[in-house]
């Protein structure tokens, strides 16, 4: 693991989530660039003091040459690093899996993809939203007809969690994501609008066309953006809403999703991920349900508890990385991987993750003109 | 009543309105330009048959002259007689109570405007969506401050009864809404966007600085619009979103708003209209319900029945009419009217509805150009 | 009609309840035993002075003997003098529509029951929360075997408005609730649950075989009763529980149902009304809602709006008016009423809920002994 | 592990429970009293195959004597051999985990409570369900006085997972638990009444004084009960009804409870674990929320994301081996155990469930008498 010293915010829920299903056993890391922290994080989670290295690129080095040397490393750095430390260990030939955003940029997450398809090693990023089994049932039901052609779709991650001027207020976990300088170009798409792209995409199958965007800041005295309207067009005509926004008072966890189509729309919040409403008019809405035998078999797959027992946040993280084992173990097995194992996002979809926050940013630079989604991220 | 012959949509729930709290009775009526049908329905209705006329102007005159005459006409007509029957009835000195949009243009309900305020009678426009009591609670909540200073605004009106080409199939009543003749220049805006758009000045009190807009047209062999996704700037800075569509299937009834504020968020959608939520972050959400004690004098005196029996929308509907009484016999006795008796629409609030038809629309043609609001709606 | 005086509690909804349709016209009553108060309640109602009665004897008969007298009465008086209004009118052969419980006994139910079958005159109890559409949708349901058999019903009438001693504060509205002598021998059935008795049987179809109950006084210093958990034992083998509460602080208006089956369960809420639940393992959840095309022509027949539009509660008590006033119009007419004109309870329904108290008392005082339902109720 | 073979039910959730926090190491087993698939299990989680073994007897022996022997044994076999198990290691001095209900009867569990004492280990039983952290927070709002007195309870655990006679159909891992001997003399009460049960006492505190019960059998051909009603009365004056069943189709998991006293109600749902409600009357209606700053000590313990992320079944189960490690670490380190280390429930709390169903069988003989609750299990 790199990144996920004392008092990170997001490292913890990797460790349980590589845990949960046994698959993983965490044995090297350079957790923190503060020697003190780094050592300290190493004892408590028992690496043994030759494999808690002081940097990234030492430990990619070191493993890589151990004959029981990590076969993954997991990136839980801020994220003005992913792309190094990524490339460290792609190019030493260890398999990634990368907290999101990919990188800070388009033309870095499309290093990042090119390395890793040039060592043939695994990149995994983990839009961990865009894990639960009911978004691979929703994307099941999309691709059967269920809804006919889609003709909107609206997207929504807001959550009030930096409604007030809290960069200001010390807290440190927090202080870096307004950084433009760290957390990228456009705060609040980088954090959490790319959560919200990715789960329209892996939901929809929809890919973008062009889009038009504004970009905010609401509160006084903050210097990054921190709510971003996205109006969307997508190839074949469908049209969209993408609202990303860290101002969002009381509106809890605040990822929902509906898609309308011809005949039905699907409709998906993540505070209640065991639940996806299927609603057409002039039919008794259904609520289809984690668990059940009904649903498609990736939904299945990504499933360890029978309906009614909430599965929850660490199960849906969980599957990124039991689908990265499975897809690792099948290339060392030299079989081919369950095709369920697919809760992870790719490097292409961490490409056009940058490719959309960079677009945005355009658009809104040019008073909201409707422009190309993803011009440069075309192979 | 003008308009309500065989078959009508929404003149039941007109009649249904003005009879729940028994302060009127419905002695006249131009109710259809076919004979028969009028004639029907005059006697259907009880109306003495020298008091159902042929047409409003007839309608208006005649009343006029009478001793018993009316005192208040209720225009449920399609959109485009709205204008040419309100001023009928005004310049005879005869209130008025009509359905939405006011007009089918700008121009027309500053005409109508002006007439009222020349002939002093009332215009009371049915936004009959926005007459819940617990849209009043939410402004005054949003009044007394507990929202602190409102950022976002998101409000919706989107369901999808024309998500088939109905107006192909026959269906008399949904025809004429498509058809922009007779429901106006932009139909999604104007048969529901002014909804969305009245229901979000009257819950925030805000108004709209500037807007762009995208109109289109889902549905194919449709001439008309069926989808407007419209971003607000408003004066103090607040930004916002409204989303009116005919064509998201399964969507209910879809009139939806959330307002975001410094300090917490309200919610509150027309289908479970008897709930309120009031949410901050780091307290416990709270619930506010009709009928309870500790809403505003406004709500209290718009709801009729105990909490926990659901008033729904007979009682919203009936609050206007009920309202309407009270200014008239108010007047009538010289006496001031009780000041809850506000859940009707102004002719003000007519006008600002047409200005933001037209400047969608402007704002659409314009490539989706930030567009001033109302710049000839001033007073 | 009888009762609704000045303060009266339900009198001003039945009196909406008969006017939201346009199917009654209030001509005469006798509002109040205190003369000022039923001159002054006449007045304000528009009724004729000579037309405003002393009591329900004097009405019955003076309105008997004119030939433009009432066709039906509405009795909205206090528990303990049901029996002898609607004996007073039903043997001047004037249709009769009473409000809940049909009277303080079931011998007196009886009685009235044998009067109105003598006389020929409707007889139409407002168990008002039973005549939601999809409460019919839910029989149809049953009946069409989507359940299978039926094999545990749990209803419950449970909420808080008396979890204080509110006779002891002077609520005269209340106070009379919970008096014995007024309300009747068990204040907690006969003024609630008799509701849910009513609701389970029309839901379902089902008709109890016995019966266990405990009533318990849960608040200090009352003489009534004010909580009662009654278990059922079905004809047919079906199981159930009925809970009656006064004292469920916070449970909102509290009556729900639920109904299991081998197959699937129904699930109902009247704080929720437009929204039927119907579930089955192993299948989506369905939701059925007020206002579509696939429910059963009853519940079409009871609704007004389309889905969406939240008719509540004035739209559930107006059907039994207008159910009323459609079999009292057909047989003056000489032609079948609508067969879907069935919202109302009938004397055969009140006399089953004064049997259930009975059988309910019984059991309580012997120790909670399975005790027959219905012995003496039987034909 | 004892218990957990090839296809076993609840074990998975058991190894996931325990490898969440990353405080257990899985290091021996007796899993299957099938060699092959003893030995297969044991291969599967990396098990040395010496400490792979044939039966619990064997395997508490021969760790006792290990230096490097397990701490703590988990025990998820069928109910019938939970006595046993749970003796063989106590004697040896082991701790142990124990998967509900504790046995089969209460003279075992005294017995189980006595060696524990005795012996000075740890008996942590797996009310899973009772472990969220709101089941805490009630039990704090409770205590703080909220309620006020409690007048009611209602707890239900029931669903339909058995509302077929599955028993007849070979599904293996459901058959036992409809078998007396190996599930308990109440299969309906042993398997899951007493988690509802359990939930009852640890949400409220309250102790069950009398009770009086009903057991049923509604599938045919099923020689087991399926259904429980069971009213109580508690020391104090409340009153309360509990609801087991298996055959409430379409009710989902559905183990729910409300608790109504003098000033307010709390209700829960396993289904929703991260909302808690809390409502009066006359005052919005509260919802906690799991991860908030304001809840108490012992239910922030118990979470490890913030709110809006659900944290689900896992996190609730794996709360139970993370209190029971911090115990078992505070004893070995001599320190005082976290006080809100609290999740589990006690050899007590498991004796108290074991004459709940004693009890209840006792009533339901004797024909729903009221009936001692606990007379032999105090002390």
């Amino acid at each position: 693991m790199v990144g996920g010293g004392p008092g990170a915010g997001i490292a913890p829920a990797h460790r349980r989530a590589a845990r949960l299903d046994g698959r993983f056993e965490l044995v090297a890391g350079a957790f923190s660039r503060k020697p003190e922290g780094n050592r300290a994080m190493g004892e408590e989670l028992g690496i043994a003091p030759d494999r808690t290295y002081r940097d990234f690129a030492a430990m990619a080095e070191a493993e890589a040459r151990r004959s029981d040397g990590i076969e993954c490393a997991s990136i839980v750095t801020p994220n003005s690093t992913h792309a190094a430390a990524s490339l460290a260990f792609i190019r030493n030939g260890i398999d990634v899996v990368c907290d999101k955003p990919m990188t800070m940029s388009l033309a870095e997450a499309l290093e990042v993809e090119r390395a890793a398809a040039t060592h043939g090693v695994l990149f995994a990023l983990t839009h961990n939203y865009s894990a639960y089994p009911l978004v691979a049932e929703a994307r099941h039901q999309i691709g059967s007809g269920e809804l006919g052609a889609i003709r909107v779709v609206t997207v929504e991650y807001a959550h009030g969690t930096r409604n007030r001027l809290i960069e200001a207020e010390g807290d440190a976990k927090m202080a870096w994501r307004v950084d433009s300088a760290i957390a990228g170009p456009s705060t609040v798409l980088g954090d959490i609008g790319t959560h919200a792209h990715h789960l329209l995409r892996r939901f929809t199958g929809l890919e973008i066309e062009s889009l038009t965007a504004e970009l905010s800041t609401m509160v006084p005295g903050r210097v990054a953006d921190d709510n971003a309207f996205v109006n969307l067009r997508f190839h074949g005509g469908a049209r969209g809403q993408l609202w990303a926004s860290m101002v969002a008072a009381g509106n809890g966890h605040g990822l929902r999703i509906r898609v309308f189509g011809e005949k039905a729309s699907l409709h998906w919040d993540q505070e209640t991920p065991d639940e996806l409403f299927l609603r057409a008019d002039g039919a008794p809405y259904r609520t289809l349900r984690r668990g059940e035998a009904y649903l498609c078999a990736t939904a299945r797959h990504a499933s360890r508890t029978k309906a009614g027992n909430p599965e929850g946040y660490f199960g849906a993280f969980a599957n990124i990385y039991a689908d990265a084992a499975e897809v690792i173990s099948a290339r060392r097995d030299g079989r081919p991987a369950n095709p369920c194992a697919s809760s992870f996002a790719t490097a292409r979809d961490g490409v056009l993750g940058m490719a959309f926050i960079e677009a945005a940013i355009a658009s809104h630079r040019n008073g909201g003109a409707w422009t190309d989604a993803a011009p440069d991220a075309r192979r």
